[in-house]
């Protein structure tokens, strides 16, 4: 940590910081620029990260050289983090395009076999389907609880498709995990830190989603908190942020990407139906996705999305989901890769 | 609601849409402009908002016309909502200025006492302090947790201030409410919906924080969803939203008070301190919320912020506080208002 | 227009808007809903787009229905515009990808002839390179001005390559328009509309980027400024706009390519290196535009980006840029697209 | 600067980076932490700001120490700088609340006199009205031009109140300069560097507007442009940001104004009619900004905004003006300042 002192300080100033640094058990270098003294910090950062420094009038500002998160970064694992929904097929993060596709909400067992077998032949690896929704307002629909869940077990067992589900509220995670290959935290959950601590104990893997005004140091921490609690299998996920653009629902980040893909050693999935909002819209994203070197995609695909109950608008018809993956295919070609197989739920497999 | 044709779209077309419109209930009403065909639904707006119209081709947008909270609109009450913290002195939207202060989280009893009296001393109407605290990074410090709540119990027999603690997971809303007189929704969590709706269960009065990227819709609707549980006694906060501007840590949005005064009968507190981020800048902002019409303060103050154990750069040290309240008390005079009595907690009421 | 009025809204509020509309030669149309009554206004929007109807104290909002650029819109033209820099060729915006690259600023005859024909041989279409140089600071390198735009054209007549140069200075529009086929105008002049004005007279071919603040639809209506004064050859190009995030620089709006594909018939580059800021990451979000459906890019080259005055952090080396074409082609391909050959300067065709 | 290497740097690495330090004249200072090396570099900054250290593959990255702004730092200065707009009365940065009322633009001499006399009669100490307008939409009204000018300078001899119009293209610079007391830069044209060193030369005391979305450091270096020409006049002005929030039309950056007076020694206006954008809301910011330490006051004031040709909903009335007036006045007071008196225009002094 660098500490960057204001101008004209003077050394009873400069003696009272490097004392502090000192009590704290750092070793301060001080060094004199043209017009500011800083004092370098070197030791264990973490322990001056809490400490409020621009509490001493002298301090100008405070600028941090380690990286706040440990497990996540890069330089923290030997090479890329797989994650495997099921056996047999591959993993996520294993370099081909992963890609869970499914309804916003499970509104029946009857549109979620329909969904799930056309989204596996056309090539998906997983079936996502909301079970507990997430929702702006308290009068619009918020999913069918547990019984989805029991539809989304049903539909994983007929199927072989390994299922992903989000999980809203603490005390719904036994329940979630019990059912579902993956947890998903929402957007708007990124930061629940009960929520957090509570995937990071349920011994699934984690999709967790970037939150709209989440920085990617944000998102890092998010993960830092499943990856602290011993749950090294956490998928990263960046659905659009908040921006002031408003010609479409949300901005999508393209760019985190390839920054991600530096920084950590997490998979990075890239949901394209969140971020944009219209489904005519969604492929051009989805290619750009896997262009950049996402890991793979979440998409929302219904069969009858003029009747969906929630998301209807962003939410690919069946045919048009089967098209895009052609798509995909030729796309993840040209950059060197390949769709990826599917594989099979663990407790389905034999 | 407004549908919005894309230019030259065909009768047929046309009539698919207002097929689809009365099939919902409402009463379709064409209008034909220059360039644009448009209709108008005329009904329980509510029953459109979920349904997906983007997908039909011929819809070039949806206009809304209702907002779409209704419990939190200044037009469904026939006042301002009073939100008491206690019985004798006042009621948070009185048209005073309460001040709610204290610090950052309960670091022990005597820190918390010393404040509490300080601040009291200083006019301050309530006592605010962290059980639970929210952090960005898991290795930070977390709060002290239950011990904190009966910190905060015992400073509150002592004082007779009323207390605002935060609550953080959905499990522990029976044992905060238990011993706070008003129970703050963190800005992380304004669109936790599962923890919303408890606290709307809990009877107890709510302090509903702004998320750094909530638009005041959102957090209206947020506000909406305690309120639809029964609880009418919500508290919004504005506390500063993200913003391309990082010279200081958030952006203080002083114009969503005047905004939300007209829109909303609730009251609207503003926090300058985690807004701003830096202890030198909170009086000024304090000074602009009160004159912009802030039904109060929520400001951090600490007895020693040099070796607080989170926040300490944006806590008021004791003397500041005092200071500030006097200035604080000359603008509210300048705006025809006075700074609020303490009010004395309910259960300590004799 | 729909004009939405307040709830409880009076029968003479009601009169005095309706009276109003009127006057000002449109025809309302009055619609009763269940809580807001509105007024729809048929006619020339325009008359009332500058129209301060919120002066009413019964107007609660004011929606407006057409969109406010006319020739800019998709609907006004029968196809894609295309703008040719050259002739043989292609023009930019006719199904290829049109590469535009080169150095940030010209800093000599010599390394602009090396990068250009390293860049011709490698695929682009035509040579960028700054002359005058908008610099956030007054005292960083402000391009070499008429100096540089000598250079430009004999690196131009040497080559063989057309010519994309800023131009930033009113006074200085036909100055450049002598020697460059292509005029930009960049991110921070984007609401000059002085300039605006006087690039659509100067007859040339204008490459207007995106500001970093600008919604697509203040894009749309900058361009409409050029195209207003009968310049009908406008090229948009997206390069990133300022979010909250900054991991790194700026926040590539990938969504921004379909939705003005959609919105516009004028053609859509990306430029990956303004947007990103970092070597490292071009490759990826070039790729990504060429997916996400850009007609082009603009990419900055640079023979030795260490020494580079300004943007070598930026700037791909000679090899590099060779590379990444071949990639872009594998792309570009994958989408059922190729990379477009370059046009001869008009000036210099036999 | 201090330059901060990827971990796990090699010796060679570390070499390569000090060498280029040493070679461009600094000092390189290796200090080596827990898990990254750093490299202080003493010697004048502004050297290394240009130069691309990110091409080093070991350099993770670079934190500049020292502002890039020099004279407008506060540090530069003795004291405040004040900008008198004319002899007697007093000068922007005195310590006063300065109010600049007037029209958006200039719509004929009648309205200009009425309005002029009433906001001098009511305390302001200076008459604004756009004469060249810069518009979002090519098709709205941009002003009268010259004919504006002349209309100013009328009113401006008649009732003695010095003028701020804006000025838009660096070739109308001298025709407004010898008109108006002080030029006005816009929002838009922020970053217009051409025309900050046009009026940096014209001699006149520049009112400098933020831009939509610059950052407070980007508008202290628009400053500089001016500073550096020799200029030392020049008044900041925060006029709201954009951000996500779209309740009203920007975020008033309340925050900016007590940043900037500690940071710079320029004065500080803030504009509430152009951030809000609706007049109900203008007075609520106005005084919130006298609170926080604002140097004076930018405001829209109309004779009968009902029919003004721009800006109508965001002016205010003339008696709300005279109202708001007697506010402020209360406002100010209460912290321990007062009104300005409206200064006499140069030319008119005896």
């Amino acid at each position: 940590m660098i500490i960057v002192l204001r101008p004209h300080v003077t050394e009873d100033e400069l003696s009272q910081v490097v004392e502090h640094v000192r009590q704290l058990g750092l070793t301060p270098h001080v060094s004199r620029g043209v017009t500011r003294t800083i004092v370098g910090c070197i030791g264990d950062e973490d322990r001056l990260r809490e400490v409020p420094m621009l509490a001493f009038p002298a301090v100008e500002t405070v600028l941090p050289i380690e990286k706040p998160y440990k497990l996540a970064a890069r330089e923290f694992a030997a090479g890329n983090t797989l994650v495997a929904l099921g056996t047999g097929g591959g993993a996520v993060g294993d370099g081909a395009v992963h890609v869970i596709a499914g309804p916003c909400s499970v509104e029946g067992e009857d549109m979620l076999r329909r969904t799930a077998e056309a989204v596996k032949a056309a090539g998906a690896s997983a079936l996502r389907g909301g079970a507990f929704k997430p929702r702006t307002s308290p009068y619009s629909f918020h999913g069918l609880g547990p019984e989805a869940l029991d539809i989304l077990a049903e539909v994983r067992a007929a199927t072989g498709l390994p299922v992903v589900t989000e999980v809203l509220d603490t005390r719904h995670v036994a329940l979630v995990a019990a059912k579902a290959d993956c947890l998903q935290v929402g957007a708007r959950n990124m930061q629940n830190f009960a929520l957090l601590t509570e995937v990071g104990d349920a011994g699934k893997p984690v999709l967790l989603k970037r939150g709209l005004s989440a920085t990617l140091e944000d998102l890092l921490l998010a993960a830092e908190y499943i990856l602290a609690r011993g749950n090294p299998h956490v998928i990263l996920c960046e659905r659009g942020i908040r921006t002031f653009e408003r010609a479409v629902r949300n901005t999508l980040d393209i760019g985190a990407v390839p920054y991600l893909k530096q920084e950590t050693h997490l998979p990075v999935l890239v949901d394209p139906s969140h971020a944009v909002g219209r489904r005519d819209l969604v492929p051009a994203l989805a290619l750009a996705a896997v262009a950049a070197g996402a890991d793979g995609l979440l998409i929302e695909v219904h069969p009858d999305p003029d009747h969906a109950r929630s998301d209807g608008d962003q939410s690919l018809r069946l045919e048009d989901f089967g098209e895009l993956m052609d798509r995909i295919r030729a796309v993840a070609g040209a950059v060197g890769r390949q769709v990826a197989e599917a594989p099979v739920p663990h407790a389905l497999a034999p």
